[in-house]
């Protein structure tokens, strides 16, 4: 196992590390048919690419990705499609200091417990530059989601102190800014504070929140594999997040049921009330119960789009909790692993915040979760199998 | 699939509705060897009961466990070992009115959804006592971790407004009172506040804290499956569970990094300061790079135990963020399956809060993935295999 | 693991020792809808049921199946199928004396290496009863492919010397005979060799073969997961299958390609020229590139149903290669597990030959095998998710 | 899925296609610590490698393998060894003719029928080409199977009519013939043979033995995940393979259990007899029963080293028939994907007999099933635990 690979219809298995050859993904299960080039994964790439901003790392990485199978003709063949990125931008020398010591707040010392020795370049295959082989693999799930109707958008709620107003969200808003931020305003605040943050030699912590509209109702399963598990396993599996929270989150614990309960309507309008309302569109016109353009809905949507673990229609919504970066350029305690006290000055290039660039990678892990859970739902009606094959 | 099945190793399959004949669970992998009775077990679904106190369902269940395999002259023997609950005391009455109509907070509407019908009775298979099939096989994955020295502890940390005071932290409380709170006084104050909320035919959430000690460094896999990770999909998998922390938690995201990173130092002491210092003794004995009795520890534990998704030694923290229960007493608004409104009122038996019974799901959840990855990790260096198989 | 599982979105999960208080299976990932009841489970169990004849152990079961979960008002509802048999007619006291010796043949010496010590009573978990979970699960299998026109039909092709006749093939002799021959004239030959295997206190081996008709064409993965692949771990699985062949099996190893190969043709008859003649129907009215009525077929069938690991539409065939049964009850040299070189003679209850009431265990393999498979690859083409999503 | 990966705790990816950019396969979970290099994959590779003689396709592949990831300072890390091959002598010209027609005995058909189209070029997906990626993932499992004492040798038993004879066995044979016999006249005589086939535009099948010696007891899950049954599944998972074997395989169907039967005896000597005898040392000097030296032997292996799917410590002895190369320069009947018939000339460049290069293909997936089981097997008994976890 090794734990890299992940999901069970649409499966991806990833490698490498932040200064060896190369870095990529293998997934095992995308549908055939599908049009694909390189450039729809770049884009994605693009989004989390280091050497952006200000307020990002200046390592510059080309972070192109080459597709090695799969794909015949502009399409996917329904065969194993494998990409990779040639690391290019190494700076290995900046990481010898720390072959020996154990840096505060990352994976050194865990990986010497288990392994007996590490890759110490770069972080080797705790750094974060594991998650771009996540985002090439999202960015074909999440073009499947598309075609079926599926959209899945993240953005930066908050940045130490500084948080989005929700009454200034602007979704185009999300890829101008350094932040990622929804809200133009809230994103000059929270880089003001980043270089603030720099100048002490500190780094910040920040929230990344994730809608997921266009849901079909009927998504995860009981018990274990719940749309809302298999969502905190992929959220909590990025570097750096110690909380996830689906719907109302944290906030429920206070709550009482009259609160929290969604009650249900119906109606005959289809019009997704969007962002602000929550309110939710479900469109069950398949149920053998309803009348003809009848809808279900929820008037509210405290359950952030699922009950019992099965999307009920309504937007999924979840918020991740990332802890500030730990490399920090002031001096640190640790110990070299010898057990020898020492101060440490970390070098070398990185993010004074994650957030913005996780961004994408949130947007990723969602769009498998859910691609994944909505091809497992597809054989749990024998009359879904009647439909494919009886009528061959 | 069906999600019905979690783990790799030590791995769990469960089935059962809460009006069906039983509910129960396969272990599949449980090493061979293990003293092991119904009592054991017994012991655990004792703790989720319901019908023990004022703030609990009066429903009276004898939830006896009957074990139906793999345990021979009182020790596992490594094959499957199949443990079975009858259900009898079904009361599948008082639910005839919700067979026509979708409860709010309820998985009946997205079981419609996914499946066309549903088991009705009791919430079917979304119901509660799902949980008792988890705690049964919670219950031998604890036993064995004791066996190596790690124990698993969870407790209320709140039920509604009303938290511990950590300065009364006292563990022995946990089986006294029904909030299952380390703090008498607290737990009065919530028995209180549980009480007004019956009244006010309405319920309440809570949070539940666990800590796992005893920890050996090098548990978790890099990248997917994660320690904290594959915690996270444990507990969020349980019925309610809306946020999942680990360590810091949601406060991580207003941190800076030298507040968040834990330094490390070495020392020789190898006592656990235990509770309230959060302090870490790592049992590293085997490292080649150490002298004698030398141990490296972390001097604050804001990670929770684990670095970089593998355990540091240090004790594992997390918290589950679970919603008010769904069942309550007064009129609410909702549909029937057809789509026409109705005023619905709940009958039938249900607590008033989740968070106690739920105290001992979250204990066997953490308990059934540490040592699912543990197991895992055996095999994470040669040297391990080389131990086993070269000696014999 | 302990590898109590198999298949992955229609999965099976078994328990239980020859001598224990029950044995069972849950089927997780059954989709909703199918009309089931627990004499669909027992005609399939009936099937293997020892004591039905003078060439079959004496012991009686009454084997009757217990439906603990998952089938509502007679529909299966998606969820967890869980099924029991008690075990009611244990003799275990033939048993005690080989508790401290390895008999030849059987696992008692593995079993003791892998765990350390064994449930020795009738084989404990190794015992042929385990069986009886498998079919259980597989008559569900078999039902759900009925609905969607495929069969399949196991039988005996031979006991030891005696092979049917092919030009006898007569498929409604098979549950009329206790060799579960489709030949009526050859099973009486082997019922007489049989016999005298049994005055000589031997036994013999046999070869089953089975059919699967109506195929759709596409089912089974490439590369690992081939439909030829999961068939053969499926029976190699059973107890005592030492080969296993897929069409011309072992033959072609001294084929040439020229008369391997299958020719292809095009036709627009959809007559199965059946069993003798191994003429393909292939059903591929869906194929963008076909006129209208037009199919596809082999001219001949020498691959058995498969190219490439992927059904091709004709029948798929394979066979099984059964040893004797290693109970035997003429004297044997063996030790004990001290190492002491003993005599044993075997007491108990035991077929001279697997092959009749194994039958129905390779037909609920290979429906559980194909299912499965057929199961995933409802979501190889993008067009299927399409059909199902996007019409609702 | 797509069915690219194999494996569970040594989990095996595998990805590309015959004329795409590259093939290649990701190592996921190999224990860390163990010495590795390229130069190790490529002595594996070149055994496979076409264009090696007369009797083999002339098409010259480099087969140069690249580790991407996993490996640092030598030595296996513990996380994802991804290798790829790029393909540098297509052809694709010379497959334009099979675009629109379906090969005899190719998997052509059952793409299109999969898929609704296929990468036509040189078999795509379902080319032997495949297989490079699977014997780059073995050669790191057979080495890791050597430092614990397990040899895996697979050889050519007979091609077409022509067999070895046992008594000229000579293993250092194997790698100085092109057919891969350990015994040098019966190669010359295939070769003969070989070369008529040619000529005469056919092609032949044959037979592979692969024999594991060293084999630690105990190796193997009860019920499903048998040795036996993983490996028939690993075998038959090659292309080409229509039959597996175990130990006297396909002949036990004709035995009495007397003859079939193997007795154990105990001793204190551990020399392995080895080839011609199929006497089996079994190494068990840690089970409590025995007295110091003494060791229980099978004084037969006609089980081919398992007892109940697990390994008994004899050698493990299979065979796998593999059908005649279905590229044949005759003449073929057969249709275009319109129905239309067509007499098809196949071009390109194409081994007469597949057996030869596929013999360190089923070395290599003999290797990859045993390691995976070993490593399953280490968490067994508790016992086992407590040895690694409780002397740290």
């Amino acid at each position: 196992m090794a734990g890299s690979g992940i999901g069970t219809l649409f499966r991806i298995q990833t490698f490498g590390e932040s200064h060896g050859p190369a870095i990529g993904v293998i997934v095992d299960g995308c549908p055939a048919g599908l049009k694909l080039s390189e450039s729809d994964i770049q884009y994605y790439l693009n989004r989390r690419k280091p050497g952006n901003s200000s307020i990002s790392t200046p390592r510059k990485e080309a972070d192109a990705v080459e597709i090695l199978s799969g794909v015949f003709e502009g399409k996917t063949t329904g065969c194993p499609i494998a990409m990779m990125i040639r690391n290019t931008a190494q700076h290995s020398a900046d990481y010898s200091q720390i072959a020996e010591c154990y840096r505060p707040g990352h994976a050194d010392f865990t990986f010497d417990e288990k392994y007996g020795f590490r890759d110490y370049r770069g972080g080797g295959r705790s750094s974060g530059r594991e998650t771009a082989a996540r985002v090439a693999a999202g960015a074909i799930a999440a073009k499947i989601l598309e075609e079926l109707g599926i959209t899945v958008t993240a953005y930066t709620k908050s940045i130490g102190p500084i948080s989005i107003n929700e009454e200034n969200y602007d979704e185009t808003q999300i890829t101008k800014n350094p932040c990622a931020m929804p809200d133009a305003e809230a994103a000059k605040l929270a880089e003001s504070y980043l270089k603030e943050c720099m100048e002490e030699k500190d780094s910040s912590g920040g929230v990344i929140e994730c809608r997921i509209t266009g849901m079909i109702p009927g998504i995860g399963e009981p018990v274990f594999d719940k749309l809302d598990a298999d969502l905190a396993k992929a959220i909590m599996s990025i570097g750096g997040v110690k909380a996830v929270e689906i719907g109302d989150g944290v906030a429920v614990s206070k709550m009482k049921g009259s609160e929290n309960n969604d009650a249900f309507c119906a109606d005959t309008a289809d019009t997704d009330a969007g962002h602000q309302s929550g309110y939710a569109v479900i469109y069950n016109e398949l149920s053998a119960y309803l009348p003809e353009n009848a809808v279900i809905r929820k008037t509210t949507n405290h359950s952030g789009g699922t009950l019992g673990g099965i999307s009920d229609g309504s937007p999924v919504i979840l918020r991740a909790h990332i802890k500030p970066t730990p490399s920090i350029f002031r001096e640190q305690d640790t110990v070299t692993r010898n057990g020898d006290p020492m101060k440490l000055t970390i070098k070398g290039r990185h993010d004074p915040v994650i957030v913005p660039r996780a961004v994408v990678v949130v947007e990723c892990m969602c769009a498998l979760t859910v691609l994944d859970l909505l091809m497992i739902n597809t054989t749990s009606q024998l009359s879904n199998l009647k439909r494919i094959y009886q009528n061959r």
